[in-house]
C-alpha cells in the first residue's frame, strides 16, 4: 500500500494515512491556503482521498479525530522541522540524467562512507557533488551517506530520524538528494542510503498518534520495539517495506544499508526483512535494474543472508565487524568492552577465511555463545572496514585510527583492508588519515532530552573507563565544526601518501584477477601469533598473491614455504610510501628466509608456480 | 553440563548445579542427618561437589551464600512438593526389561494424548498400566503423557511445573514414571512426554535466586520470558537441553512434545531448539536409537521443521492446529475467538492438503498475516487432532466434542482425523466419546495465587462470552474429580460403537497402503462449499481411496468423477455404525450422482482403473 502524499499531477494528489483505530482523519491544509479535506477510511484501517487543487509545496497536517494536527508519518518533506506540518512533494518533475546507469555490482563495490553535514564546510548534499569526480578518480565506487531521514534541528548523525519518508532540510531537502544522486551517477557512482528501520528518532516522531507502531512484547536499547509481528503489525511493516521501495523508485538509490536490524524484532513465518527482499525483488524484475539490501547486524547470523526459500532473509550482503575489531585491537591493543573478544592474529586469519570470526564460540563480552559459520557464503556478502562512524564517533573522543596509531599502522591497515575477500568500506577522510575527529553531535529542540542524550553518553564512555572531564557536549555546535573534514589535507605530506597508497590498493583489487574475485576457496590466511605475523595467499593457478603482515612492533624475520617463486609488487615499509625501507627480497622463494618491518605488510604476485 | 544430584554408586553422588553470580553454595543435607557440604565453583559458574556417605533418597536443599536454603532447580523428585527439599535418586537401579525396544517410528505413530491424574480413578502412572494392553488393542501406538515436572499439590493439567527435571510425586514419582514406560515397551508401545520449556511455573520456582533464567527483553502470556539469548544465557540453554537428554537417557522416553514453543524467544545465531536437535542427534547416533522432539507451535512456521543445516530448528514434528479448527468450526458452527479465521469446507481442504491454512493470509483473530508454506513436508512430521487437552480444557465448561456435536457428527470426526496424511492424536476419552468434561483444575498452596488464577481464567472466558455464574472454580477438588474418564462406559451403546469405528479406521489406515503412506503428493483434497461436501483422494495408481464427507445437516446429492470404479469399504451412516442406513452405491462409477446422508462420510478404494 503506497502511503503519504503521492502528487498525481494536474494539481492532484492522493493522501495516504494508517489509522486503524481511528474513526476519523482528515487532510488539514495549512498553506497556501487553510482548509479541511476528509478521508474515508478502509477495511485495512488506511485512510485516503484523492484531492484537488494541491500544489507541490502545499503544506499538511493531518488532523485526527477533528481535533489533533500531526504531520505524514510517511512525510516526503518536513520544511519546518519535525514539528512542523509536512510538504507535497512532486517526484515526477525531476529532471534524471541517469537513464542509462545500471549500478555497480555487488561484488565489484569499494564504499565509501560519508556523512552528509560533515564531508564538506557547507554540509549539503549540493557541495558533495564537486568532490565526486576526486572520489571516483580515488577509486572507490559507492558512496554511502548515513541517514538523511528528518531529524531535529541541522545537527545529527541520522540515527535520530523521526521521518523515514522524509530527506533532512539542512542537506537540501529532497530536490538536493535527487541532484547528488543524479550527479553521482553520471560520475560512475552507486549511491548506498543508510535507512532506521530498527527504531525512531526520540523527538518528533509521531505515528503514536496513528497506530501502534510499537509493541510490549519487546524491548531495545532504544525502548520498545517497533511492532513487526505483533497485532497490527501489516501496517508498520508497510510503512517500512515501501519505504525501501521509495528510495530506489523516486530517488534512484542503488542500495539500502539497513542499520541494527539485530533490534528489528519479528518472530513471525516471515521475517519483515524478507517481505521487504521480496518486494525488492519485484521491483528488480520489474526496472530491470538490480537493488541491494545490505544489512548492518551483530549477530554474526547466515540467516540474514540466506536464501529467503531457505528461511532466509535474503539480503544481499551483511556487515561483519569482526574484520574490524581483530584489526583494530591488534594494532592498538586496547582491550576494554567489545574488543575483549579479540585480540590475537588468528582470529584475523579467520576473519579472511570466513568472515565470521564467532560462529558459535562464547563470547566474553556478550557472556554466551553466539554466531554461526558463514565459509560457504562469498566474501561480497560481507561488508568490512577498518573505520566507520560507529566505530570512531562512538569513543569519547571521537578518535579515528591516525590518533591510535602510527602512520605505518594506518598503511598495515589500508593493506589488511584491501586485500579481503570482502567488500571494503572507507569511512570519509580515513582514505589520507584525516586528523579531525569525528565527534557524536546533536541538536534537538526539546531541553529534557538534550541532557538525557548527555547523560546517556556519559553512561556509555564509563565502559571505556573514560575520565569524566574530557566528555564532550554533543549538542554544542563547536562539537559539530570539529568534526567536519579538512579535505585540503589531502595533498599534504603524509596524508597524501596514505591517500596514494590506498588509491593504488584499489587500483590492484580491481585490476588483479587474484583480488577481484571474492570467494574464500582459494583463500588461505594462517597466523604466527607469537611473532604478530599473518600470511594471507589468493587465487588460484597462475594467478595467484600472497601477503606477510607484520603486526609486531619490532622487525621479524621468518621462512615460510609459500612454493613458487614470487615476485614483490608492494611494500608498505618503501619509502615510496615514507617508510624505512623494504628489508623484504624482491623475489621470494620457497623456504626463502626474510625480515619484514613492525607494521607493515608487503605483497607478492606468483611468478612461477612449485614444480 | 550435566546438573542436579547423579548418584553415582557407592554411597557416592555428584552435586552440580549452576549460579553464576553467587560466591558460595553448598549442599545442605536435611535428611537422614544436618550436613552442609562446600561446593567449588567453576569458570562458567557451577557450583560442583562429588560428596561422599549419600544414600539414594538424601534429602537436601543448597545453601546459597551462607543463609538461603533452596530446592534444586534440577531436583530428580521433590517428595514433599515444590516448597520442600530435594531427593538423591539413582537411576541406575531401575531394572529395565525394554532392552530391544526400538521405538514406533514417527510416521507409524497414532497417538494417545492422556492426563495421568484423571486418566484412572487412582490418577497415577501405577493405575495406567492395566489398561496398556487395551490401548494397544484399540490400535493406538504411542502414549502422550501431559507433563509430569513436579507442580504444587496434586491437582494440576501440568503447565505449572516448578521442576523441569522432578517427577510429580502424587503420580508416583520417578519409579512411577520408569515402571509405567517399561510397562508401555512391553506392550509396544511408544511414549511422549510433555515438557515445558517456555515457562516456569508460578509457585515453587527458585531458579531465580540461582541464576538470571529469565530475561526482561521479552514479554510471554506468562510473564518475563526464559532467558535463551541475553547474558548468560549458556547456563539456562544447558538447564532446558540437558532436560531433553535426561527423560531420553532415563527414563526411556521416545519422544518429548515441546509445550507452545513460540513463547521460547531466541533471536541468536543458533536457535535454543536447534541446539537441543544437536544434541539429541548426537544421543541418537551414541545410542543408536531415534528419540523424537515434536513442538508444538502455533506459528504456522515451517522453520520450526527445516532442516538444521538451512537455520531451521529440525524438529522431527510439530503440532498443526489448522486442521482441529477447520473440522471444528464446521462441525459446531463456532466463530468465537480464533475460530473467527476458520469455518469453511475449502480451508479443511486445504488442511489436508498442505497442512497448514495460513501461510500467509491476513487472520482477522491475529490482526496481522501470519503462517508459512508447508506442501513440501510430508504428513509424518505434522500432528493433528479433532480434540485434545487445550482445546477441550480451555474451555469454560471443558466441553468435549461429545457435548457440542452429534453422535454422527462424532463418527464424521473420526473419519475426518483417521483419514488425514498427518500424524493423528486422539484425546483419552475421544475415542469413546467420553462425557465427562474436561476441566482445568489447580491445587497451589498459595490462596492468592489460587484467587488469581480464578480471576485469569474468568478473563479468558470473557473472550468466549460465557456466562459468569457457569464458571467452574478451578481450586475445587470437584473438578478434578468430574474430569476423570468413566472408562467402563466404552462398552455401552453408541460409546463402543465409536470406539469399534475409530478402530476400524485406525486398522485400515495401518494396513491400506494408501493411507499409511503420509505424502501429500499423492492427495487430492477439494471442497463444494456451497454443499459442504469434500472430497479426499489418496494414493497412487492401482492402490488408492476416495472419501466423500458431508458436513451438511442434511442429505446432499451431487456428481463426482473421481474416474474408474470405486468400492465402498466404509460408510458411517450405515446401520453397523448404528446410522440410519447407507445411501450411497457399493460401486461408485465416474460422474455416478449419489446421495449422502447429513454428517456422514462414506470411503471407496479403487477397484478397477479408469480407461
Amino acid at each position: 500500500m503506497k502511503i503519504g502524499a503521492n502528487y498525481i499531477g494536474d494539481s492532484r494528489c492522493e493522501f495516504t494515512v494508517w489509522a486503524p483505530s481511528h474513526d476519523e482523519v482528515a487532510v488539514q491544509i495549512v498553506s497556501p491556503e487553510n482548509r479541511v479535506i476528509p478521508m474515508q477510511k478502509d477495511e485495512q484501517g488506511y485512510f485516503n482521498v484523492l484531492a484537488e487543487g494541491i500544489e507541490p509545496g502545499t503544506l499538511y497536517f493531518y488532523k485526527i479525530a477533528g481535533e489533533t494536527d500531526r504531520p505524514d508519518p510517511a512525510s516526503r518533506h518536513q520544511p519546518k522541522d519535525v514539528h512542523g506540518p509536512s510538504e507535497v512533494v512532486a517526484h515526477s518533475t525531476f529532471n534524471w540524467s541517469d537513464t542509462d546507469w545500471s549500478g555497480i555490482p555487488l561484488e565489484e563495490m569499494i564504499i565509501y562512507e560519508l556523512h552528509v553535514g560533515t564531508f564538506t564546510p557547507e554540509g549539503t548534499f549540493e557541495a558533495i557533488i564537486p568532490r565526486l569526480r576526486e572520489l571516483r578518480e580515488f577509486g572507490v565506487n559507492a558512496i554511502e551517506i548515513m541517514p538523511v531521514a528528518q531529524f531535529p534541528g541541522d545537527r545529527n548523525w541520522g540515527y535520530d530520524g523521526a521521518y523515514t519518508y522524509a530527506v533532512q532540510t539542512s542537506y537540501g531537502g529532497p530536490e538536493g538528494l535527487k541532484r547528488f544522486v543524479d550527479a553521482a551517477h553520471r560520475e560512475g557512482l552507486s549511491v548506498i542510503l543508510d535507512v532506521v528501520y530498527n527504531h525512531f528518532g526520540p523527538e518528533g516522531n509521531y505515528t503514536s498518534n496513528f497506530g501502534p507502531y510499537f509493541t510490549e512484547m519487546y524491548k531495545t536499547l532504544w525502548g520498545m520495539a517497533i511492532n513487526f509481528d505483533d497485532k497490527y503489525c501489516d501496517g508498520v511493516r508497510n510503512y517500512f517495506i515501501e519505504n525501501a521501495l521509495y528510495w530506489f523508485q523516486n530517488y534512484h538509490i542503488d542500495a539500502l544499508r539497513l542499520d541494527a536490524i539485530h533490534a528489528i524484532y519479528d518472530f513471525g513465518a516471515k521475517h519483515v526483512l524478507r517481505e521487504m527482499a521480496e518486494k525488492v525483488d519485484a521491483l528488480c524484475e520489474c526496472t530491470g535494474k538490480k537493488f541491494y539490501l545490505i544489512a548492518e547486524s551483530d549477530l554474526d547470523d547466515v540467516r540474514v543472508i540466506r536464501e529467503k526459500d531457505l528461511g532466509g532473509y535474503g539480503m544481499d550482503a551483511q556487515w561483519s565487524d569482526d574484520f574490524h575489531h581483530c584489526l583494530h585491537t591488534i594494532l592498538t591493543g586496547e582491550r576494554m568492552g567489545y574488543y575483549q573478544d579479540y585480540g590475537t592474529v588468528e582470529q584475523l586469519a579467520k576473519a579472511y577465511k570466513k568472515s565470521f570470526v564467532y560462529d558459535w564460540q562464547y563470547s566474553r563480552n556478550r557472556k554466551k555463545h553466539y554466531g554461526s559459520d558463514a565459509s560457504e557464503y562469498p566474501g561480497s556478502q560481507f561488508v568490512v572496514c577498518t573505520q566507520n562512524h560507529d566505530q570512531v564517533g562512538n569513543r569519547m573522543l571521537g578518535d579515528r585510527l591516525t590518533h591510535l596509531v602510527s602512520f605505518e599502522a594506518l598503511k598495515l591497515a589500508a593493506g589488511a583492508l584491501m586485500l579481503t575477500p570482502n567488500i571494503p568500506l572507507i569511512f570519509m577522510g580515513e582514505e589520507y588519515g584525516e586528523d579531525s575527529p569525528f565527534l557524536y553531535f546533536i541538536s534537538h529542540t526539546d531541553p529534557d532530552l538534550v541532557e538525557a542524550v548527555r547523560q546517556g553518553r556519559k553512561r556509555e564512555f564509563s565502559y571505556f573507563h573514560a575520565e569524566e572531564d574530557k566528555f564532550i557536549d554533543p549538542f554544542s555546535l563547536d562539537t559539530f565544526n570539529q568534526s567536519k573534514l579538512k579535505w585540503e589535507k589531502r595533498q599534504e605530506g603524509k596524508h597524501k601518501t596514505l591517500l596514494e597508497l590506498y588509491q593504488h590498493l584499489i587500483h590492484l583489487r580491481r585490476s588483479m584477477p587474484a583480488l577481484k574475485t571474492l570467494d574464500k576457496q582459494n583463500l588461505e590466511a594462517s597466523a604466527v601469533e607469537e611473532d604478530k605475523l599473518l600470511f594471507l595467499r589468493r587465487g588460484s593457478m597462475g594467478t595467484q598473491i600472497f601477503c606477510v603482515m607484520n603486526f609486531n612492533d619490532k622487525d621479524v624475520t621468518f621462512k615460510t614455504s609459500p612454493g613458487g617463486i614470487w615476485q614483490k609488487i608492494l611494500d608498505s615499509a618503501d619509502s615510496r610510501w615514507m617508510g624505512s625501507g623494504s628489508t623484504m627480497p624482491e623475489k621470494l622463494l620457497h623456504e626463502q628466509e626474510a625480515t619484514i618491518h613492525p607494521q607493515s605488510f608487503a605483497l607478492y604476485e606468483l611468478e612461477t608456480l612449485a614444480q
